[in-house]
């Protein structure tokens, strides 16, 4: 069932973006015996007995097991998810493979959405083969790489002129205008049970991290890790979950304090209002988790340092790797600690600057 | 051992790209019970017992296990393997991994090679946190964006005035008066000690497949799927190879009859004169394999199509549905066949055109 995070109503497991009181919403379900109900696939369809679809009207570009790469980082020992090699070049593909799978089980032909590129690239891709139309609706400095792979997909691209949050507003009016489902991954429960894996996929590949990053703007990642690492505890897997670090980017923050400067690098989490910001305080204070915020330098240096490890990955990506370094600097994090830094963005798709 | 395939001459593991008769070598070794000698991971380093590196001295962008996805493609049953899902973005990172763990063991610090762009992005990437600088040689053609990538890479690009073939002379030209290593994929056995690895993965993933198919230019990765399921079958887990088919550019092809017309999209593969060539006849041989080569318009067909299904991929990738599709019309595979389509390239690298 889903349920709301704050009057605590249920529905069925249908499409739904928010309770009627305008809470958000989460699948709420037991679990038992995780290494019990694996699938066989090496892929994202191992996980299928933990997702909340039939499993039968799947879209073709399953997202795969990423490697789980662990590196010391003095003074601590960095678990880093290459994450962004699933098949659109981003992490959110996870959760766009359960939310499609979701449509085409409910027949749902057209959509629109909004995305600073990576969550439209990943949606167009899925929606193909699905056939379901996409509309989506993005700012006018969004990477020309991303809007021409967007375009050669078959999304109808709708420009705004505004910022991250009058995207938002629009794509909402389009779609009340034109009845259209809207299907947010800032809302949409679907998505987080699809970024969920990711924490399934660590603790099989490396146990228990003591910290567990993430870039952090609507928080669908950030909200997967929660439950599924949650998920993993209630299965009697661990005892005590990872602390949870939201990496920001200074001037966007939500979560931690707002920087008077803008970090316009990590383009991917230019996020400042998010709609989840509860569910992501309450995941904070669950698993006695931090927030620190970064700047474009400190992005940029993290960025180079990771294209030196041979991972090629976008600048919203490397923001964990810097929100590390300024945590083990101030002593919050440590010496010694195993610290979780999901790599969530494919590099291939910038082929120009940086 | 190293292994002539001509003079049977044999040589200690050390990196060597032929025999000193000219002739080309493999990697022999014999190996026993594949379930029993598998790795925990979850991505290639679970195939370390099979491959000639220590393991202790490897490359941070391990290799993932990539999707393997059935669908219907009528009449026959097609195994997509998503293998463009790799750190570089595309297959040739497994035999990247293992050769430059090798070249790590051996302290190799600078090397050559010529590419039209695939391999050496991916050698770039693996070298780079290996501290192995390298000399890239490239034709005109390549596309922008993988040489932008290669350059932030730190790969030192030198431009020939040629086609591929001439590429490949300058390469070795400049390796033997630098007194710098020779690393062309094209000969080294340990690459083919990678990509043999597809064919482990696809036998765990979906059991033997009736045909696998490759696009082969140089025939890295036909010849390391041929040596995979051999390897397979001496270790009893299957009683008779899967046929193999290699799939060759119109225009371009070193096994099938030359075409008078090109196929100028898929530039992977544009390679007329490949120095294994007799291994490849061989594999054909022992496998009843065969051989088709593809157009123009018929690559175009099939990368559209593979788009449709949510495959991204580049033009070369394309050439095995194209492939497929011209041997089931000819009636040469049977309808009901289990058919494996590797997936070799990424298509975010291509933001424009196609």
């Amino acid at each position: 069932m889903l349920k709301c995070t704050r009057c605590g109503k249920t529905y069925p497991e249908t499409f739904r973006l928010t309770c009627d009181c305008g809470g958000t919403l989460f699948v709420e379900r037991e679990y038992f015996d995780f290494f019990g109900n694996l699938g066989q696939h090496l892929d994202a369809r191992r996980y299928l007995n933990f997702l909340p679809v039939g499993g039968t009207l799947l879209p073709p570009p399953v997202p795969a097991i990423t490697p789980t790469v662990e590196l010391q980082v003095d003074p601590v020992t960095a678990l880093f998810k290459l994450d962004y090699l699933q098949p659109s070049g981003s992490f959110k593909d996870r959760g766009t493979w359960v939310t499609v799978a979701k449509l085409m089980e409910e027949g749902v032909g057209e959509v629109v959405l909004d995305s600073s590129g990576n969550a439209a690239l990943s949606f167009a891709l899925y929606s193909l083969p699905a056939g379901i139309r996409i509309h989506t609706f993005v700012s006018y400095d969004t990477m020309p790489g991303k809007l021409s792979l967007l375009r050669r997909l078959g999304a109808v691209v709708h420009f705004v002129d505004g910022d991250r949050m009058e995207v938002h507003e629009k794509a909402v009016e389009f779609s009340e205008r034109e009845g259209i489902t809207y299907v947010t991954h800032w809302l949409n429960p679907y998505f987080i049970e699809g970024t969920k894996t990711i924490a399934y996929e660590v603790y099989e590949q490396a146990g228990v991290p003591d910290y567990a990053f993430a870039p952090t703007g609507s928080g669908t990642l950030f909200l997967g890790l929660w439950k599924g690492f949650k998920e993993l505890m209630e299965m009697g897997e661990m005892t005590k979950l990872p602390r949870l670090v939201a990496v920001q980017a200074e001037g966007y923050e939500s979560l931690c304090k707002r920087s008077p400067t803008k970090n316009q690098l990590a383009d991917g989490i230019a996020i400042p209002e998010p709609p989840r910001r509860d569910d992501m305080l309450r995941a904070i204070d669950e698993s006695n988790g931090l927030c620190v915020s970064v700047s474009e330098s400190e992005t940029l240096g993290a960025l180079n340092w990771l294209k030196r490890a041979g991972f090629l990955v976008e600048p919203t990506s490397a923001v964990v790797l810097a929100g590390m370094w300024k945590l083990v600097e101030s002593g919050e994090i440590p010496r010694g600690s195993r610290v979780l830094l999901p790599l969530t963005g494919s590099g291939l798709k910038i082929t120009e600057g940086i």
